[in-house]
């Protein structure tokens, strides 16, 4: 919705405890929120199992479609962690010992502890970058526009900071929310009048219930603050004539 | 892994809540453990936009490759939900009102108050099936194999009741889990090894980290109690070897 060429990201969830619903994925949430601080929209999240061939293909297809693929997942020491060789395969680069995430995991570990398990994290392929783990040592790692990263969350986190340097964002998404205690059928017609008048702003409808009250939320998003005022006095004109009542506003 | 011809699914969520990071999907859990109790794997699961064109292709693709697609989001009163619409034209479907969805919805609402927006609520296509909610009224629908739920989890739950009669299922995907106080690298080897003597049986291997102490859950998956059943005593022969401690077992 802007002008500007757009800076965005696919995030690939690779797991099949995601997909059996044994554990509930919230590195998408986490992701997303820090990449639209950096101004990368996140246009499409896929989760698929470990299975090699369609880690390979779906990396394949939306490396070539977004700035920016983030994977989560499989890059552990477990026969069920196959991320790094499947990434290897699909850039048809050699998936081996990478020298200097070796040589992390040699001196992380205690003398003798650097088992054959933990050996396989330092295989990737051979030419990526990689991405610091301050938490448990393990280095994730990059080729190209794609990053590895693993699927624990709290490890996640404390690895993405370290990308800012590297990635190249757009303008920040600004966000601003209208909390209402209405229903969404009462403001439909008003809220697409004010969609219609302010095509650049994206704006989000969500129906609430909290403390046994029903509300909706109102988000609007753009690159531009004054667009997003704009949207906002819109709103709160009708709000005002409504006579609905504003919970909250941040 | 089965021999039988799998039934399977995708679940496409639909919502730029989700992709921008201030919404938790948690709808995936929910469905992927219902569909699992029903013999349905879901095979993959794909977050994408409130943008028409993406969801036509989107659902046109899913549909041709899963027994089942399932879409949360989309379904509500006001201008950003354009799921039932979108629907219509992926099927080549007239979008109009539902006459049954309409009387649902005419005789919920108390007179007077089934205005605009809430009418809005029964248009999709003409043709569909409706699933009931007993929770707001508003029904979702389903279209061949694309069934079509609404985002709110709890109305979302609600309503899945309604489809066990209607979905032919597989048998059930069994699961058995056993956490031990151990790290990944201390039983990567054995586990690769049960993994290998047990190509039937999805073996998953996660660490947490649970009031203060490391360790790492097992998670077997099969349509076969005794296949579980095997591999479940390679790998509790293997933890007694080594002296590992056994948390719990589900």
């Amino acid at each position: 919705m802007t002008d500007k060429k757009e800076i965005n990201a696919g995030i690939l969830i690779i797991g099949n405890e995601v997909l059996s619903g044994r554990t509930k994925d919230v590195n998408t949430s986490t992701l997303a929120t820090w990449l639209s601080s950096l101004g990368i929209k996140v246009n499409e999240v896929r989760v698929i199992p470990d299975i090699e061939k369609t880690i390979i293909d779906t990396v394949n297809e939306l490396r070539k479609k977004y700035t920016y693929i983030f994977t989560t997942g499989g890059i552990g020491p477990t026969h069920d962690d196959i991320t790094a060789e499947s990434i290897s395969k699909a850039f048809g680069i050699e998936y081996n010992f990478h020298k200097e995430a070796f040589k992390i995991l040699e001196s992380y570990y205690k003398p003798g502890e650097f088992n054959e398990g933990r050996q396989k994290m330092a295989k990737m392929p051979v030419t990526s970058n990689l991405i610091l783990n301050p938490t448990s040592g393990a280095p994730g790692f990059y080729v190209e526009n794609v990053f590895c990263l693993p699927g624990v969350p709290s490890i996640l986190k404390s690895m993405i900071g370290g990308l800012e340097n590297i990635l190249v964002g757009g303008d920040p998404i600004l966000s601003s929310t209208i909390n209402l205690r209405t229903v969404e059928s009462e403001i439909a017609k008003s809220l697409t009048e004010v969609q219609n008048n302010n095509i650049d702003v994206d704006i989000g409808s969500y129906p609430f219930f909290k403390a046994g009250k029903l509300g909706v939320s109102i988000v609007l998003r753009s690159t531009d603050q004054n667009k997003i005022d704009k949207c906002n006095s819109e709103i709160l004109k009708f709000v005002s004539e409504k006579k609905i009542e504003i919970v909250e506003r941040d």
